[in-house]
């Protein structure tokens, strides 16, 4: 992970000088790097063994590469949702405006493929590519979806599995790649990787009706002021009476905001337990993880990765 | 071309209907689609013939490529200039609304680096993910000299040279790769691009100053109203008396307008010959692009394109 923050922090340079200060807000910021670490951790699963006289090794290149293009739609990402806060932070686009997020994000897109292209894979380069297509297609879907509340559970699955599943896949499925394993050990990968990302997604919806902002690094009720359809608002719309189906009508459909509605709102949902709901559907999904790694000879590291998961949800308890 | 435009429309599809929509938006605007036909060009001046197999063919494949950066470059600016016009027609942000140009801009980025993937030539990645960063970097220098009147003119043509002229170079060179040709006709090629992409965008940036809006499909004054350096401002301030620099400091610097103050910057620049000199060096940069063309033996094709360069530098007088 040293090698993977160097990379990152070499590679996100420019001479306009912009892009590295814009970049090392971000940086600064910390943030998990729990995508990188899965190329990693997923290489290493599968017995990559580096070449010494690499300089960047290409476990971590990709590992840098897969950090890139998450941290391109974060920086998006806050400029479409008008976010102030990102890990507890002022967002980018808070400090710097949202010009300079939507251009370094282009930046770090374009970067991103740079790296793929050094590394020379195109099998690599296919996986990665559709899964920035396939990240912002979930994205214009969810914003499709929002403010509707006739959304179907099917459909709020396709966007988060766009959003942020589909990436964590590919994180996973590049680390098999790059260890020339067979099909099997990519696609039993990927399987882990898209759990993965399912079960993320939804605890991470679930504590954003759930969670003290401090503990988050969030603000809490985001979702709920812009109207994003989750599936603790789904699970409490179709479990409501009529008056708490006409209170969703109001905060989510028509976006009419009174005071305290947020704590309404946390009520109802505790009341129809969209919370619980939504963490048991996260936890079949994490478990369905660790399956997914059973073709992987027992080992300290699979362990760990099915530790990965398991803690996901123990997030939302 | 036509069946380049089939390309683009068929490879800009999505089961996520809002992407195909504000697509034909952008499709049914029209457009020159230059830097496609410039690909398509240049892959038929090195004498390229298309494997006759191929449903698509490489350089048909690579010149929608080459549309899709452009494309989403577009969909940014007009979000970050926060424009309302293109091409005289309402922008894609101004119907859609920024998020969903955000988001559709993402996604035509992310396929065309998949269109890449499909070509398969490293060469032609690198070359072009070199380019889109390069374009990035540009706009978010563009930015950063924006309201600032201190601004070298060097600076000036570096913002120009991304944003406009390094797609414009790529665009061209992509060509003689897929004919693979020796890296002289490459570089012949790429030098045409950069200075053809230089010339238009002089001639662009007289026009904001100089054309009325039905003869440009955009607002005049654009770059005036958003404080954007470019060199008619820059030369008609460098020339300037005291009062005409009070003036520019206080459009440009401060932004703070006034009616008439368009009709009086326009005045200035016409006292100070601005237009004259910005479209003497889009002149020279059209005459530069044709020198390149130079090493190429003389042929209806290499005329041609030679004519556009001029015919750019034409289209300011």
């Amino acid at each position: 992970m040293q090698a993977c923050n160097r990379a990152i922090v070499a590679r996100m340079d420019s001479p306009v000088a912009l892009i590295p200060q814009l970049a090392a807000h971000l940086v600064a910021a910390g943030g998990k790097r729990l995508r990188p670490l899965l190329t990693l951790a997923s290489a290493r699963l599968c017995g990559y063994r580096p070449d010494p006289a690499a300089i960047i090794p290409r476990h971590v290149g990709l590992a840098a590469c897969v950090e890139f293009i998450h941290t391109a739609t974060l920086l998006h990402d806050d400029v479409v949702d008008d976010s102030q806060l990102r890990r507890g932070l002022a967002s980018a686009n808070a400090v710097f405006g949202n010009k300079a997020s939507v251009l370094v994000g282009d930046f770090l897109f374009a970067r991103s493929f740079q790296l793929m292209t050094e590394d020379g894979s195109l099998k690599v380069m296919a996986i990665l590519s559709k899964a920035a297509a396939t990240i912002a297609e979930g994205e214009v879907l969810q914003m499709a979806t929002q403010n509707d509340l006739s959304t179907q559970t099917a459909r709020y699955l396709e966007v988060i599995h766009g959003k942020t599943a589909a990436l964590f896949a590919a994180a996973c499925r590049v680390g098999a790649v790059v260890a020339a394993r067979p099909e099997a050990e990519e696609l039993a990968l990927e399987s882990f990787g898209t759990n993965l990302g399912m079960a993320f997604q939804l605890v991470d919806d679930a504590l954003d009706y759930a969670a003290d902002q401090a503990e988050l690094g969030k603000t809490v009720g985001d979702d709920f002021r812009e109207g994003k359809i989750t599936l603790p608002v789904l699970a409490a719309y179709e479990a409501g009476d009529e008056s708490e189906r006409r209170f969703w009508q109001r905060v989510i459909e028509r976006s009419e905001h009174i005071d305290d509605d947020l704590d309404h709102a946390m009520a109802l949902i505790a009341h129809r337990d969209g919370i619980g709901v939504t963490l048991a559907r996260a936890r079949d999904y994490a478990h369905a993880a660790c399956d997914a790694l059973a073709i992987f000879p027992d080992s300290r590291l699979r362990r760990l990765l099915g530790d990965v998961a398991l803690y996901t949800v123990s997030r939302g308890r």
